[in-house]
């Protein structure tokens, strides 16, 4: 049995790779599985130990994940390296629980209209299923973690704004139907870091010895501002994608997770080590380059490189 | 007299479009007067009041600064708006009185050896320029504010990292020098937001009565950031620049300012009413694509617009 504090210490701060996932929802061409393959080993090379490869969904809607089970494989395959993989339903369920996926992830709308518009049921019919994923989860041999993704948490693209009351309540059933991780998503990057950090401290709290992460986007150029107050709020399992990969189907123009390599530079500067070397997940851009030279990749730290330590360094 | 607190009153945010000063200095194109003059005054018509419209330095040198005059009386002509030219030498001081611009901006160095390199000066006649300046603003008739920014001030492009006690003996040093408001400028986008936080609380204790300002540039995408540390330490006056315009001679491939339309909405998701009209804001980036086609604009807000409010807003 996979326990949650085995591979997300409380004492330090986890940032995971979602653009395997997240960012690939929307892009015009698929990179090819070796490619995936390839961007999981550098970063792993670069330090990265957190990866969202996927998900478990019908290939015939979700081509971009049809090799969900290679991506898994090859993460497996890297010592203290960690996958987690999407499921929406319960075929889903067993397919990841088969693969041996080390954290299965599932997602709740923060809004009624959301989750009936997104996922065709009540929320409550949500938190239903993930009972269920959790019931199976225990039933299952190797037991993987499970988290469930509160999605729109700070504001809604149908509902508008999202009483965060609300979402704390869901936190809590979230944890009562057995999940081990709460996340808490800014899926329309639509707060600030004031809103993101009052959501995230009261989340921490209701979490006690479970987890909270904290799944931002950039859409409004506030990524990198409300990561540092979920760090601030007591966060520590953060998610980004190299050069900010990704969109949103449900907000035109905007653009993907909070970029992680600058996530990294923001956690180091504050303190808190990563792991992760920037100047080696930075190269790991040309991959993606490469495979999908339509998409638009984001980020300073890529343009500008790590500021120089001393007078010789800028000589 | 102008009084400082006049046009930066204590209780409130004031953002300032630095654009048309820092966000000149490196641009292949300059725009027309004209093109500056419907700049300030669509911003204005959005809400801004306070404009650094450029700097009196010898127009051979930087031609884009050569109609500066014409600027500050755009400015002077609005009501209740406030333009702020950067001088250099004595010459440029009393040409900015001649002008009667309301605030005249200078710049000392954080470090000696950026100083020696930059301006050719130690930080001490830097100082003593400065207080020569403070002098002739006492003698003139209507006795503009005087700023300092203090540049590379958490982080610098020759020597690396800065040591904020030095920093805040130079904003001492200001303030006995006889200007009225001092800035940290992270000229290079060095730090993060706990540097930046830390200094400008520290700074603002300082500063007393008279005020301190924060000038941040978006080099490693830590800009926002940046600025709602500054807003948490209790910085209440903060520069940016339209669409991020601008780049930094000293940092290739920094971008420029923080951009001005995300940090309105950074300001006002927490809380601080700044006055300005995002959309409206937004609307005048038309006039910088058509002058200067070939520099790159930045921001959220500009690529994903405000999010929605309501339900019917969404549908």
């Amino acid at each position: 049995m996979t326990r949650v504090q085995d591979i997300y210490p409380k004492d330090r701060v986890i940032l995971r790779e979602v653009g395997l996932r997240d960012g690939l929802q929307l892009v015009k061409k698929f990179p090819s599985t070796a490619a995936k393959q390839r961007w999981v080993r550098d970063e792993y090379a670069a330090g990265v130990r957190h990866f969202e490869v996927g998900s478990f969904l019908p290939a015939k809607t979700f081509p971009q994940f049809a090799d969900v089970g290679d991506v898994v494989q090859t993460v497996a395959s890297l010592p203290g390296a960690h996958g987690i993989a999407l499921v929406l339903n319960e075929r889903g369920v067993n397919e990841a629980l088969a693969s041996g996926v080390a954290e299965i992830a599932s997602v709740l709308s923060a809004t009624e209209q959301h989750s009936q518009a997104n996922a065709n049921r009540s929320r409550e019919a949500a938190i239903a299923n993930i009972k269920r994923l959790c019931e199976l989860r225990d039933a299952s041999a190797h037991k993987p973690v499970v988290n469930a993704a509160i999605s729109m948490a700070l504001g809604c693209s149908i509902a508008g704004p999202v009483d965060p009351k609300e979402v704390l309540r869901l936190v809590e059933k979230c944890f009562e139907a057995g999940v081990d991780m709460v996340g808490i998503a800014d899926t329309v990057g639509y707060a600030g870091p004031k809103q993101v950090g009052d959501l995230t401290k009261a989340a921490v709290r209701i979490a006690g010895s479970k987890a909270i992460f904290v799944h931002l986007h950039d859409t409004r150029g506030m990524g990198i501002a409300n990561a540092s107050a979920a760090l601030d709020a007591g966060a520590r399992i953060l998610d980004g994608s190299l050069g900010g990969l990704g969109g949103c189907p449900f907000a035109p123009g905007a653009t993907g997770n909070v970029v992680f390599e600058d996530l990294v530079f923001l956690c180091e500067s504050k303190g808190f080590a990563t792991g992760i070397d920037i100047d080696r997940l930075i190269a790991v851009r040309s991959i993606l380059r490469a495979e999908m030279p339509g998409e638009q990749l984001y980020g300073g730290m890529a343009r500008a490189g790590l500021p120089s330590r001393s007078a010789a360094a800028a000589a």
